[in-house]
């Protein structure tokens, strides 16, 4: 909000950073610096931020008053207005598809920062699963058609539609800066924001009531579908899900919730960098992106990988054990055995993810490449986000600290409990210090590039990052007399750069080992919640010491920022790779 | 977070709004663009915000755990935390004050928009009353001091001596840009706010729960102090507050809350600004401030000020007789009465405010100044604090209206109630956005300057707003004769320009009229929550329609930041009406 007029300034006057050459950009009219349209941008933007406000407000309201039994709302006002809204948000979608963006000068220019593929590859992959789980939904909510409101079913099909149609605009546009229609698009993008926001609540409430019915030691039901279901069997007797069809469908659609979760999320932040662009003129020099991305995949980084696949693997197996005897068996003594084994996995890898942050951090204090300090929505974006979404977890381990430490018996698992929780604080702090120094280094490529000049004389390639013999210049012979004397100077400079580019080889190699190994540990770090494991719920220490009530809301609000923190530092895990 | 390394930016290049010459700004030296100490700043802001994340949650679980009876947290753990917290940051501030800022060269120049004189005698005022607080409350635990633990008295002492140190800290210092002990200053900042944040915590909590407790239905005592006491006067009869003098600190420290509340947010904000300011280097041109300031109180605004005191007195008089009707008696007609009484004032109040703030936001439209761009974080932080705290007051409008339209029984009290709800959502929309366009016009002395040389020739001054007769110029003579030609058409233009400027000031007036009464309105919206006006709770519909726990959860964590929206739109319709 405040960051309003940014976007015209940041980069006239001399820089020395800049590259000599816009890689891949398109061309950009220079932006002015106080032009007169920007009076009204504020103006534009506050409105639609209103807009937005307004709807997330009244979104949060319904979700939360219809998560209760005892509040009089239902579960299906809330899908009234998401499928209302989402019907706004398909048509607005294609009118920008086939109208706004196909105007004459409609869009000057692309922000090359945004909307990078694998975001794009993530976004489609997250997108076919939620379609399997409206399909899923469908399917499970049809078995019951005769007695439940046809808004139930209805829901899944929109959701599917809308899923389809803002899939294919992200992919079509979420590089564009459109300049027409500034108002309309700016109060379209913030409706598409809210309104997976909107889905986004409503999929964690539901999975976390879900979650709770099992939890809880009270074992009162208090989730709405299911009280539902119970009324409806009592009243008629083919209401109940007894086919193996429908069975399939409801265990089907509760695992791929997940995906659709951070399908939203990842759709939020795609559609909030593109509100930001609209209106933006970009200046050539802030657009350059890392041209060498997938060259980079073909190397093979041996340790962090090998490394890393093996925490996840181990990580699968312990949380299927986990999951297996925790649900099936009440026994105390067996309970404790798999909690001890969840715990001492997660302190192990916690652990070793924290050691080498703290390495990486290391590392980069000797790191000469410059600091990169052009604009960049989408990095301003993400480093808000990770520091943004961790504190989910923060809290939860502040609670979680303080039951343990207050609490009176001692035993092995309230000790496995309290480094867990004090891990979970130290190890995504290290990781965001990480991660942001990583984001805002120069690529490489554009530092280790010689003087081009030189580099067309000597014929030197030191881009080339496993130059190990100097070859000798193939045009040495059509130089002309005069410039061989200074030749023996600078080929030994050369050797000695090629001696700083070695060195530089081995601390980027180790960077990216280091990116690989935390991006496999985030993935199983955010498996292990996504899927089920609540160690929060199993461990009695924290239920005993607040109440199941007031422990309930703490992990149900804090736990899906949490799971989103994992999810959103592999993404970042994976520009740091590309960018080391 | 992601606005790191804007500070070096924004004014290189030709800018053509920036005036030409710095008023009252001290001597800066010109900042470079992308300075080596760039690469730490970010690390240490990343750091001391790592320290305030910390601090703000951990704090934030003692006061919610120790406000649940049935928690094993005490309040007194709240307590002594704050206690050391407290202790560390006087001392750092003492440090400050005799050793940081007297190093040479710390305070290369000074950011003039920070803490402006209006904003440090308001934090003075509040300094005051939180210290006769204090005092009372010392009073009132020392008469308990047999019975209860010693660091409950040692609080309100430790309080006091950090509510003077601030105030003389913030009151020397809020305008540094401090340049030595950098990291230490920025820790040292960020642990001050974060102990203002956690008194503030503490103290709406605290008071949150106080009133609770008389509003309550199932009224069952949860509040642990009351709970105390009544433990206590079972034990020893010696324990109970008897003495007129305990029941006067009593109720004199309830009363005192709402100002010490205040304070905790004024010294956050403040203190925010400077940490944004540490290490900063400010192009002169950001830095002019608008002098005219209290000369422009000497005139006389009659529509608005008797308008807005008639509000301001109505107002205090509605909420005497509601808190003395609803408190007294619990005959449900009476209370029926009051709450009509009470909505239809904060209706017409509200109504009258919309349409006013609509009225303002026309006037900007036909307003020729230019807008404002200048990096200012005082600014930024205020439009921030104006949107995000009214987001409380949003919460509760929207719950309110889905209980109110699902409700049944579509009484008078049910309109009402639904009406208030809505203004309470249009009104802080209308009046953010005028403020907003406010804050963000060039201050008017500037845009009426005749361009000096011109202003030489003719001794004509335009600036004196209230000019009705155009002066012969008395150095006329004095004029070479080749400039004697250009005279009258100049003169001519003069005139035009002095028509211009008469129909400007009818606008500032209109503005300046606008801003006063808002500015009171805003006064009498603030006392009434603040002072335990509490329709929310005395309207059983929503009660009804949430239960008890989660509308109390709603209404207490939502309220707080309502109440610091009213409190904080009066500052910045203060600055309004002074650069209007």
């Amino acid at each position: 909000m405040g960051s309003g007029h940014k976007d015209d300034k940041g980069s006239f006057g001399p820089d020395p950073l800049s590259p000599t050459s816009p890689i891949g950009s398109h061309k950009c009219p220079s932006p002015s610096p106080h032009s007169s349209k920007e009076v009204w941008k504020k103006g534009g933007r506050v409105f639609s931020i209103l807009l937005a406000i307004n709807l997330v407000l009244l979104s949060c309201t319904l979700v939360s008053g219809g998560a209760f039994q005892e509040v009089k709302l239902h579960d299906y006002d809330v899908f009234f207005m998401l499928i209302i809204v989402m019907l706004i948000n398909i048509a607005w979608m294609l009118f920008y598809i086939f109208r706004t963006s196909r105007l004459q000068g409609a869009i000057p220019c692309k922000d090359n920062h945004a909307g990078p593929i694998w975001l794009r590859g993530g976004l489609v992959l997250f997108a076919v699963l939620s379609l399997v789980m409206d399909a899923f939904k469908t399917g499970y909510y049809s078995s019951y058609y005769k007695c439940l409101s046809p808004i139930r079913i209805m829901f899944p099909v929109v959701q599917g539609v809308f899923v389809i149609t803002q899939t294919v605009f992200l992919w079509m546009s979420a590089q564009d800066c459109i300049h027409k229609h500034l108002n309309l698009t700016r109060c379209g993008l913030m409706l598409t924001l809210t309104t997976n926001l909107a889905v986004w609540m409503a999929a964690v409430t539901d999975e976390s009531v879900h979650k709770a019915e099992s939890k809880n030691p009270i074992a009162n039901v208090t989730h709405r579908m299911a009280l539902l279901m119970m009324r409806a069997a009592s009243q008629a007797e083919n209401c109940a899900c007894k086919s193996q069809l429908c069975k399939i469908f409801q265990n089907g659609y509760y695992w791929l919730y997940p995906f659709n979760i951070e399908y939203s999320l990842f759709a939020s932040a795609m559609v909030y960098v593109m509100w930001k662009n609209v209106g933006r003129l970009i200046d050539p020099h802030d657009n350059h992106i890392h041209q060498l991305k997938f060259k980079l995949f073909r190397r093979t980084y041996f340790l962090g990988t090998i490394v890393g696949f093996l925490v996840l693997v181990t990580g699968i197996a312990v949380l299927i054990v986990y999951e297996i005897q925790v649900n099936s068996k009440e026994d105390s003594k067996r309970t404790d055995q798999v909690l001890t084994m969840y715990f001492g996995f997660n302190i192990i890898c916690l652990s070793l993810m924290s050691a080498i942050c703290i390495a990486g951090s290391i590392v980069y204090r000797f790191d000469k490449r410059d600091m990169d300090h052009h604009k960049n929505p989408t990095r301003t974006l993400d480093v808000a986000l990770l520091m943004g979404a961790a504190l989910g977890q923060y809290a939860i381990s502040y609670y979680s600290i303080v039951a343990t430490v207050a609490s009176s018996p001692r035993d092995t698992i309230n000790a496995l409990n309290l480094s867990y929780s004090l891990l979970m604080l130290a190890q995504p702090t290290f990781q965001n210090i990480f991660i942001i120094e990583g984001l805002h280094r120069q690529p490489p490529e554009e530092e280790d590039k010689v003087d081009p000049q030189q580099k067309d004389i000597y014929g030197l390639t030191f881009v080339n990052m496993n130059a190990v013999s100097l070859r000798v210049p193939e045009s040495l012979s059509a130089l002309p007399p005069s410039a061989l004397p200074g030749l023996a100077i600078q080929t030994s400079e050369a050797r000695r750069s090629l001696k700083a580019s070695k060195k530089m080889n081995w601390r980027r190699r180790f960077l990216k080992e280091i990116s690989v190994f935390l991006l496999l540990g985030n993935a199983i770090l955010w498996v292990m919640p996504a899927f089920g494991a609540r160690p929060q719920f199993d461990n009695k220490t924290e239920l005993a010491f607040y109440g199941y009530p007031m422990w309930a809301a703490i992990v149900d609000i804090c736990l899906p920022f949490g799971i989103f923190y994992r999810m959103h530092a592999v993404a970042s895990l994976l520009e740091v790779y590309i960018m080391s």
